[in-house]
């Protein structure tokens, strides 16, 4: 059995681990056509801020290593030039010498992944404007920040890569502004959390500009500054694209391989693609979502090492399956982390969901072991009570908070579940109702106690259409310092009296700073008569934050 | 409607304010015969460590806090002495002036709590021995300590609140001794996952004497020295029993209530007890098992206020049902955490399960990102795959990977199913396939792909039986440093060239540092026709672990 690989990255690796742990036997050989094989292109930001010293810790495996360990044979600075499916033969490259060769198999798998969106600007190959995709060009970016003692950088895109150069930029002096097409930065989730984000990055001095594109770099060999579609302008010593991945599918597509939906190689569950001894993988290959079972693309690391072992397992005779992924994502920003798992509030409504949404505030462990709040945004189907996707900003524990929740989504969740997950409580990790517990009691009150919710995007819209009444529950200096347009200030505790006075069949939202208060005090309205009282999701403090 | 409810920490008053938000009209009085009211107990240890400077910040809330916030009356110092579920009436008595009256109810909720077990040593009533058990005895202790310069401590005991005062008192400069009479600390976990934290704990400067008890305390008022079974007298300045507790049923007792075979007042999943308008919950009723369906006695903060308030729910006319816990729990030790959850091996063997266990050491991010290794010790049912029990020992990321599984096992996962999550992948938050993955993937391995395991204790067993053949697949320099007795060092590298010199027949044990390699070599020979293979659990690391 001949196994040929085409690309040595995550998924590429993955695959001939996988299938020579399979087999003793069969041929396997690996073609990449870049210098480097087997490495954390997540790290490279890190490389360029500093905090990963050496490159060398990011490609810690060579050739002769996979030769050794597992048998297999890597050839670097082999291009893959064609793939003829029905003969069952490649035709490579080798990019020292020139020479051309070809090679027959049984199972090929197809790993060639990603690369930089570069969109056409004016100017964009001017040599100060770069993109990171790889080891390679994290060494130019360094080399060339280092050479020219670089202050001052532009990034175009506020996608992960992008956020992570920003705060590595920004950590050792480079002075950096952010361009993000789309109103928001991190444009893949909801606004209402973006803002969390922006507010965040503000404070640590990146400026960014949302909602303006640049149209031209401008300068001479080197570019100066970039002139943006507001007319506005902005100089930087470095111009980073960042503006998102595409499949690598060239070779593929010509081959007659079926390209999906997305853009990306058509797989099934088995990563096999149109021909059932082509496999594809990794970057290159369409994911599926396991909520909407829909295909979609979204290119990760632990995604290309997982559809690699697939592809590498089922090449060598094994019935592994892909079960598709929730899109989980996390990044840090500074002492921030940033995380999302599932469907973002816009992506359900846009699959027809009748959504349930929460901002649930919350610190990550007791106040007096040093909690820190985070914010958890959640998004639930009312008619099968599934949680379908969070969306969490906070400090610490947040990733902790993404993998329960992506565990959960992926066992089919409903948000009555969460209360009764028996999770980890000491007060150095956890309150003793944790962060995702109370995200699953208020979507469970929401949904099946009455206890509506009411987002401040509602709310706004709520406001403008009818009649309402606004109570907010908080002390009075609380309210006094800001409050929300048109709300009367009832505290808590002097609610029980006074609500005689209020008005039992006009729509009554009750806020407090985070959101207990106000569901106390909506849980008084509604036992007292009221007809329709919601309490404001993530309370006053999520409230100004959707104001900024 | 009239409910009482005895008790005001976590589950009285977690019962109290849920039965208020379902209903607000009827009257809610809690008795405690206490001074402090919902309090974090587990917070104390950082109490008397100074971590938590104030108590006041343990007791957050008060009665004038209940009053205004849920309309609901504490009264404390008030004991309540009886209890009669015919007459349905309760009697108490006012500890300040003395009175005794009596209180009629519809609904009575018993949260008594636990109390600290007081073994009978001789002279244990002497005034520097102490337990810790709430708010009162944590000053007790913190002020003995001031006002003695006390500098040498032993501690009766090792469970989580023997090894967190430990780490308390020896940060504060105390000389500290822990007397544990099991033959392990943490008498809870399996022994082979102990001794990574006497392995830690001694190098942090903490003596401990295992398979040893105190049989009486020696001095004049103070005591001066502890003497022990074995003969052995260990002096110090403070003695702490921390021996564990037991559920608080004197009350419930006298009334009729019944009582579970754990020893905690029986309730079914409403939490009610054989009278149906009386509950019972927190540190005073028992739990059952969610694997084995069994009732436990498993007494936390976080069962506490989720037991409270299902039995708040089910008074105020609400549906929520207990579903059980996991007995999950967690500690910090200095830099370490230790957590668990489900069976350990022990246990899962005790219930009969044929299984498979797996010790998987792995880092908790990439070691460029500063990674730190964690073991995870894993089991599961061999017959229907189930996950069911977890113990890690690591530095960073130790509480989220208990909190992943738990939740995995609350939904039956099974070992396929861990290698299928979308978990979320950056440096600095995890490896691209997290270590919880690699433990499905080990165990899917073991059941399904005949890559067996055989721990530690297991090759003892095996090679003190018969015939078998040790191949350790590290390189030379690292065989000759420690091995296991009786093992041949064939370098992973050299194992294709090398097998036939092997005999196929005979039971053959490979191994490496940690297992991968291990898992390569197993590998190689499975597929070279060997009989039976087996790699050993968590390789060198975890069997060098064992022998100290």
């Amino acid at each position: 059995m001949k196994i040929l690989i085409i690309g040595s990255v995550a998924a590429g690796t993955s695959a001939a681990a996988k299938a020579r742990r399979n087999d003793e036997s069969s041929e396997i050989k690996i073609y990449e056509k870049d210098s480097h094989i087997s490495y954390s292109a997540c790290g490279t930001p890190y490389y360029i801020g500093g905090s990963v010293e050496s490159i060398e810790s990011l490609t810690p495996r060579n050739a002769a290593f996979f030769k050794s360990k597992h048998n297999v044979d890597v050839f670097i600075r082999h291009e893959v030039l064609s793939v003829n499916p029905t003969e069952k033969i490649i035709s490579v490259k080798n990019l020292d010498d020139g020479n051309t060769f070809t090679k027959n198999y049984d199972k090929l798998i197809i790993a060639t992944g990603a690369k930089s969106i570069i969109p056409p600007i004016d100017g964009i190959d001017k040599n100060n404007v770069f993109s990171l995709r790889n080891i390679t060009s994290a060494v130019i970016i360094k080399n060339y920040i280092n050479a020219n003692n670089v202050k001052s950088a532009l990034i175009v895109g506020s996608g992960f890569i992008g956020m992570e150069l920003a705060e590595n930029f920004s950590s050792t002096g480079i002075e950096t502004t952010i361009v993000e097409m789309k109103e928001h930065l991190s444009p893949k989730m909801d606004s209402d959390v973006s803002v969390y984000i922006e507010d965040y990055i503000s404070k640590k001095g990146i400026s960014f500009l949302t909602g303006d594109s640049v149209t031209r770099f401008s300068g001479g060999e080197k570019a100066e500054y970039a002139e943006l579609k507001s007319g506005k302008k902005v100089s930087a010593e470095i111009f980073i694209i960042a503006a998102g991945v595409k499949p690598e599918i060239t070779l593929a597509s010509s081959a007659g391989i079926e390209i999906g939906t997305t853009g990306a190689i058509k797989v099934n569950k088995k990563m096999q693609t149109n021909f059932g001894d082509i496999y594809a993988c990794g970057d290159c290959a369409e994911s599926y979502s396991v909520i909407t079972g829909k295909p979609i693309y979204h290119p990760l690391g632990s995604t290309a090492n997982k559809t690699g072992r697939i592809a590498g397992d089922q090449a060598s005779g094994g019935q592994l399956e892909f079960r598709g992924i929730l899109g989980t994502g996390i990044f840090k920003l500074f002492d921030m982390t940033i995380a999302q798992t599932g469907l973002t509030e816009n992506e359900a409504r846009a699959e027809g969901y009748d959504c349930e949404v929460v901002h649930n505030i919350k610190p990550d462990k007791p106040e007096y072991a040093g909690g820190k709040e985070m914010m958890i945004k959640a998004v639930a189907d009312r008619k099968t009570q599934r949680l379908l996707g969070i969306q969490i900003v906070g400090y610490e524990g947040v990733d902790k908070r993404i993998d329960v929740f992506a565990t959960a989504i992926t066992f089919g969740a409903k948000v009555t579940d969460l209360f009764h997950l028996d999770l980890a409580y000491a007060p150095p990790f956890s309150t003793t109702k944790d962060p995702v517990m109370y995200t699953g009691m208020i979507l469970d009150n929401a949904i099946n106690g009455k206890r509506k919710l009411i987002t401040p995007a509602g709310l706004k819209e709520t406001a403008s259409n009818g009649k309402i009444q606004i109570i907010d529950s908080r002390v009075s200096s609380q309210y006094d310092k800001a409050h929300v347009e048109g709300a009367e200030n009832i505290p808590h505790e002097k609610l029980r009296d006074c609500c005689d006075k209020l008005n039992k069949e006009t729509l009554t939202v009750t806020y407090c700073n985070k959101g207990v208060t106000g569901n106390a005090a909506q849980n008084i309205l509604i036992n007292k008569g009221f007809k329709d009282v919601r309490n404001l999701s993530g309370g006053h403090k999520n409230y100004s934050m959707s104001k900024k």
